[in-house]
């Protein structure tokens, strides 16, 4: 693109953003650093989850597959309860929401899990596709273990990287938050994704998917089942999203094959945002049909990363209208030269 | 409230927010500080605004009123148009949006301007209401300036205090960015107070004022013409809002009397929370009806304020759902007890 802000509307959600591309900047000035406070291996809560007072993992593997083994000597990855949860507990009849003057509250209840790999040190950008695929793997089990509870309307997997990202403990690890509502975010996508099939017969992404394979500028990667890239309508610089070439709804249906192939995609990506951004804080999500039997064949799952970059100021939180100084072509651009 | 985790709706966006409260934490444990690397005023940018480049001002104000007196001398308020500004100027025939694959894009058009307070080092905390009722009153007349130009559909004024919430001059000052689009967070209020019209024939803020009244668990601080609240489904800890409590869509039509009254509100509101979250970083912006002769008569204006909490993580960015760990009803009991 030339040097002339633009206004980009996103096709599902609506969204305007605003890329504004800035005075000249180096890639690396545009991102947050990781910083993390290097935690020794001996007091991590990590390091010994039972210990630390966790009590039996709700999954976990060893290098021989899925629970195989003696606990304490041969796990490569747990999933546990979030000592701290955002949720509560709950037993019997399911909550709902209830009128309180003109607003609406409900019982905040649901799970909250954190995936554990074994290793203090090593971060997902420096992991094989194969350790990766195992991480994949707990994401999938755990998803499909919550779709099961009928309280639950929505499950979702984030993992934060760096201490400007939200992540509180050095030993790296993802989450799973299930909560009794469709958030809000969600509900939008949702709704933007349906409204697409309904006008034109066809998923939205489906069509964004040809459309950036035909321009071809904003591809970062792309393999046998994924193909990355910095969307037209990037929300910060440097935002990357992961899509199966094959259209499904729900994230938690990835076959075997699929697993692997996807931790490819996600272990390059995250090895050329560390090298152009210089070790950045960033988090990702996996957007993922609800829970339940309503019909979400209209969505397409997919893996959003966002940098974390400078902060938020007046113009987006006030509008909602994000400012984005790196053009998502060149950014594009970048990442794929680094892969 | 209990301390159990509480999920709330607001009912003018739709959006759920998470209640969650943290293990005991003192109040000023909430914000992140206003980290200012203090800038000598020898090589403050905002200290002589024409010697640095910004010709003449789009309006300045003496001590003795509009525009009256010296410039170089007199001055105590400049707004001259920012030099790195996020959109660009336009003449002629307005952008309109134009089709891209499946999206929408157009000219990143509009103004960007900076209300400069003659001070150095006077934020708005340490401003009698007379002083601060002269950038309440630069809010109005620019705003009302740019609601003359056809090209643009919003108008919006904000003010970052802080580093961490994207001041990156010492100085302080205030922005007011125009835009050619209806920003996408002031399009779901709107329609949701327009909803709101039409299914109660009321407006939805004087709804929740009357109830807030009413309740007295949320209200920070009221005078003759304005409440401050802490809002049921606060965004972030310690959430602030500053209402009209005479319903009127526009901000840009208070009268001088009112604009006195409202700066009492905010530079008290502003007192409690540097006292209560010592010195925190914070945004804050006034939603105002869109420019333009719609009938936006359902619409109530009004100040957000959101002190710059800890970092945004995954729930948030990947669901849009806010983890709030200070129940409102704490928050306002802190400042209320602060004024």
């Amino acid at each position: 693109m030339n040097e002339s802000p633009e206004l980009r509307q996103d096709v599902v959600s609506g969204d305007w953003v605003l890329i504004a591309p800035g005075r000249s900047k180096r890639p690396h000035a545009f991102a947050l650093k990781a910083q993390r406070s290097k935690a020794p291996k001996s007091t991590c809560p990590f390091e010994d989850l039972q210990k630390s007072g966790n009590g039996d993992p709700l999954l976990w593997y060893s290098k021989n597959g899925k629970e195989d083994g003696e606990l304490r000597r041969d796990w490569v990855l747990q999933v546990v309860k979030n000592k701290y949860p955002v949720v509560a507990g709950h037993e019997g009849v399911c909550p709902m929401p209830v009128p309180y003057g003109s607003y609406r509250k409900m019982a905040g209840i649901g799970f909250h899990e954190v995936i554990i790999p074994r290793s203090h040190t090593k971060f997902l950008s420096a992991m094989t596709a194969r350790e990766a695929e195992r991480i994949i793997s707990a994401y999938q089990e755990r998803i499909l273990y919550h779709t099961k509870e009928k309280c639950l309307k929505y499950v979702f997997v984030f993992h934060n990287n760096g201490e400007s990202a939200g992540a509180s403990i050095y030993h790296p690890h993802s989450q799973i938050v299930a909560l009794p509502i469709i958030p809000p975010d969600v509900y939008r996508s949702l709704h933007g994704a349906h409204r697409y099939q309904q006008e034109h017969d066809a998923c939205v992404h489906c069509r964004l998917i040809a459309w950036e394979l035909e321009k071809n500028e904003r591809v970062i990667y792309k393999n046998e089942s994924f193909i990355v890239v910095a969307p037209f309508a990037s929300h910060v610089a440097f935002e990357v999203r992961i899509f199966p070439l094959n259209h499904d709804a729900r994230f938690e249906r990835i076959t075997k094959g699929d697993r692997l192939l996807f931790a490819e995609a996600l272990t390059n990506t995250l090895r050329a945002l560390k090298k152009v951004l210089k070790d950045p804080s960033f988090n990702y999500f996996i957007h993922t049909a609800p829970v339940g039997d309503g019909e979400y064949d209209y969505y397409h799952w997919h893996l959003e990363l966002l940098p974390k970059t400078s902060h938020l100021a007046g113009v987006e939180l006030g509008t909602g209208v994000e400012v984005v100084t790196m053009p998502p072509e060149d950014a594009a651009t970048y990442l794929r030269e680094a892969i």
